[in-house]
């Protein structure tokens, strides 16, 4: 059994990677941290985990996880995660990050949105790590990026029509809209639920949103030419889920079938990509729970614009389920495994 | 009193027109109609109204509701609303049609989306009725379409820069997020909480939505030049709401503090637009039964794209409350008579 | 004009105060008082009120306060109500507090739930504020405490059957249900978003809730006798609305005709309350946003059990609607004045 | 592998018994029903099984299903089931009923609730299948009538108490409420999601609800004597849970720790149920997706009565989860295989 512990587990994030853990069949979760948390167990702070384990929040160094376990997630917010990264790569151990911390590959763009950056040594090592494109690099490494979750749905969504050059490299707007848990579990009056249900709002409009960069720097690297994008987040009255919906103008003409046919032929080997027929489109209630990327495409032929629809659940595609993905690659085990979750539905 | 008859009092359209009749200080609704439910009270059927009025629903002829009211409200389904339109037409009362009947001045283009229009005779004589743009025209008239929920979102979030000629006619996307009201009280699968509740779709992909010529016509006419756009309609687990956010290239660079600045100047007379500080922008929660539309703008300067974010409840500024201010026009009382609610929040 | 102010305004209960005032023919609010937000306007902490008034948080002592209104709704949380009271009180003006803090008629009651009073001396000036029950007492005094929500829904429920003495003392059982506006606005894990929706639980169970002895002080009052209740609170996914299920067993035969029948006649004269016909029963829905009560009654003649169902919006009829009909009566305005909302449905 | 056919699969509660099968070790789904379907893959019907079975629903007879199958799930609505029930039973083939056709064993009293019924002969035939309570008379059986989730909930709840005699038999009150998914996946007005989203209402009160007699029936024959209890069901905006408040008037003086303690006892074997710690409750949102039964205890001291919560997932624990748990048993599988899923939170 391969040994593993949560840095930072008492988020909706690190349970979430807890609970798919304890499901795997070839890993055994040996340590999970929280500061606040620390000495109680994580039935306590979460219910679901009753009869389950007897784990308990510990608040430990990053160098006593890194001397129990083999493989460490680290679910620290952004610029938390970097501070304690080195004891983590110095161990020799393997590690996935959900941080924002080692997913720009540009320090001074890493420094522009989100301040100081205190291990840019490390950035160097990092694999940015979407399975679906990157598994042999990832395969090789041992530090994973593990990507966000507006990233990972417009990334999935946009590669095939990237890599093929189909599209308009300046003409690329992403409308994205995810549910409350992408908030976290930090009291604040914005994610209240009297503040979120029954409503629905635009955020960071304008280019704000610290995803931006990543998404740009994936697509630029897909695209293989710099891309600017504008890039709306929204936030959905609802749990789990990222819905976004894409556009982008054609070079040339082409059917929505074509291009349905274009995405089945570039995701075909792939497990957790699923092409919706032409005229079908994904809704994020059929990914709730599951590690699936649901893709819908057409060709809007009036503007000969290309519409992309992705949808994945932010806490599993878009998080611990990826995070899992790429624990399967470090590890050798087969990548689905502990992933097979069909989704909640209703 | 102006005397009030609803045809088609039934649906949630109906019933929210009622709810604010009830309340406005110069009508009194005389008769409401129904087939399904001929003979219930209102209150039967939706028990809001218990113990606030004594309406029955009747199953009456155009001919009957006409001999009786002053004005008409159809709150009928679209090619339904044709049928009977041309009695009251003729009856010389004057008519807010709810339904999509008489919104398209091209036949031709009604005949391709809706099917046969059995009266194109009055198509002609009608008023499309976004009082903040055609007030003085439907003052003069006595037949007004009343637009549709998507496109008041969309006609008022854009009129100040077609109006100005400030962006660029084919750039034009629109990525439209509706409440489930929108979808009727019909029962079908789709509609069913445990199909909407926790999920979000993208539906009518590609320029499929029936709104789309109507969005193109009115902003073709605002333009002076015909308008193409992408048009892409989602469905929000919550029951009253529209947000649209509109992506446009400008012509020549902005600031959001210029555009700001310039909305609130195309809007400073109006009591329902409320044009946000730069920055800001409006969520459908903010507008919940009230007859507002709340409009932020922003410029995303890396791409000089205009970003337009502007919020209505469907029912109320995107239907029955429209439809009261083009009835206040058309009767000479003051255009907020009966609409001064403010919000319900949370 | 009477002259308003609002002294802790900043609250889901004070912005509703505010609401409903602002919207209140024969009131002016002239100050609201907020030590967080002085400053701030309230369109800047409640975008709802956007173009709709230009006040401003202050930060005001009860001195100021006094001076400048008529009439002061006291929206603090309870404990910090009962330290400014003697400055409204001795200042002649018209009070109704909204907090918890003056409705126990005994002290040692009242500080074995909440904790030390500072401000007993106003305990027997005080009328608790239930305008169906005691709208001459009311009428007389010029101090108000305003039910809490839950108990208003469980007072008016149970009424009619413990002044006509028709249940047994020791066999009421109240199970209420709450939507999450109750807990109002202040950041905590258990009011987020994640952590209330799609869940459904019991709190406070086993007579732990501070609505206890407030239900059962009123209770008694009407019984004529003491009475001993269990009292279960629950909190329901959604914005606004209290429903309780009261369960009371008859001290002889009776039907839900019959039982509806002496419901009607108890509450004939009152515009607030409504009484469902045989075999009807309430749901929140149909009374959000309006200062409703719903009752609906039904005898199961197996158990000879009375089952009693009563729904209210906890912000308006449970909160600040209550609190402007008691101002109503107060100030000698017709009862229902800027109460006559009808509820908001869907 | 065991060969399992699904009858009448295109209901919430047959899709999700074959979500759980599609992920048991043991079985094979051979083939699924539906009249509506026949023909459609369920993935063109529930796309969250894209990519994941090629099942496509027929339109079958029940020899044809029998032929196939070891074991049959009737996932039919009551009085359907019975039609076919006995071609299954007499082909010798394992069966599970989830309808209500079997649940109750005196006749007189099905047909006084649900009609007249066609197949009395199997009734005696049949176990009511509540695993923890009648393990052993299930593994001898071939024919398990699948407990309503109603009665799941309140049997669970009730029965160490019941067993040990220690309440008294006429004061047992139970209120229930459940998620809208109980209500099934027929278009009706009364589940649109605008009608049940932000609404929460009684329904059948005052003994009207067909889950009274099954809950009677099985309390009386725990209990050793006849029990009439008051049972209210609510209805959740929320898809999945049902959670039970009972109270019941103890027969001596217990503490709350005492009757967790004997809970605790009572359940130490099962793995099915967890029982929260004095002073804690459960949520349904903790149960959600996963085949637990939480419960709760405590003693209103005041009042000498009992207060028990019980949550289950009405779709798992409540239909398709109890109903693979009666599988495992009747093939000799360990009774939690498949059904190890831990709560889908949040």
């Amino acid at each position: 059994m391969v040994k593993v512990g949560i840095y930072g587990a008492s988020g909706y994030t690190g349970q979430e990677c807890l609970r798919l853990l304890l499901r795997h069949s070839g890993v055994e979760v040996v340590a999970i941290t929280s500061r606040r948390y620390a000495g109680l167990s994580i039935a306590a702070v979460y219910p679901v985990f009753s009869g389950l384990t007897s784990l308990v929040f510990m608040d430990a160094s990053p160098h006593e996880v890194a001397d129990q376990a083999d493989v460490i997630f680290l679910a620290l917010p952004h610029s938390e995660s970097m501070k304690v990264a080195p004891v983590f790569w110095e161990s020799g151990k393997k590690v996935i990050d959900l941080s924002a911390d080692f997913r720009l590959r540009d320090i001074g763009v890493y420094e522009s949105w989100y301040g100081h950056h205190v291990s840019p040594q490390i950035v160097p090592q990092v694999v940015y790590g979407v399975p679906e494109l990157y598994r042999d690099e990832i395969a090789k490494s041992r530090f994973v990026a593990n990507p966000g979750c507006y990233p990972t749905s417009v990334i999935l969504g946009a590669a095939p029509v990237l890599k093929h050059r189909l599209i308009e490299a300046a003409s690329v707007i992403v409308d994205s809209k995810s549910g409350t848990s992408g908030a976290g579990r930090e009291p604040q009056v914005g994610s209240l639920f009297c503040e979120v249900n029954e409503g629905f709002k635009a955020y960071k409009v304008g280019g704000q949103h610290r995803h931006t960069p990543e998404i740009e720097q994936e697509l630029s690297r897909l695209a293989g030419q710099e891309m600017k994008i504008s890039f709306t987040p929204h936030l959905l009255p609802l749990d789990r889920g990222i819905l976004s919906t894409i556009y982008a103008t054609l070079k040339q003409e082409m059917t929505g079938k074509e291009m349905t046919e274009l995405y089945r032929t570039f995701y075909q080997e792939e497990r957790f990509v699923r092409i919706y027929q032409p005229g079908s489109f994904p809704n994020v209630a059929f990914v709730k729970g599951s590690n699936y990327c649901d893709i819908g495409v057409t060709v809007d032929t009036r503007t000969n614009r290309l519409i992309i629809v992705s949808a994945i659940d932010n806490l599993v595609k878009g998080a611990a389920g990826q995070a899992i993905q790429n624990m399967n690659i470090l590890c050798g085990f087969p990548e689905y495994t502990g992933l097979e979750m069909i989704a909640l539905f209703p």
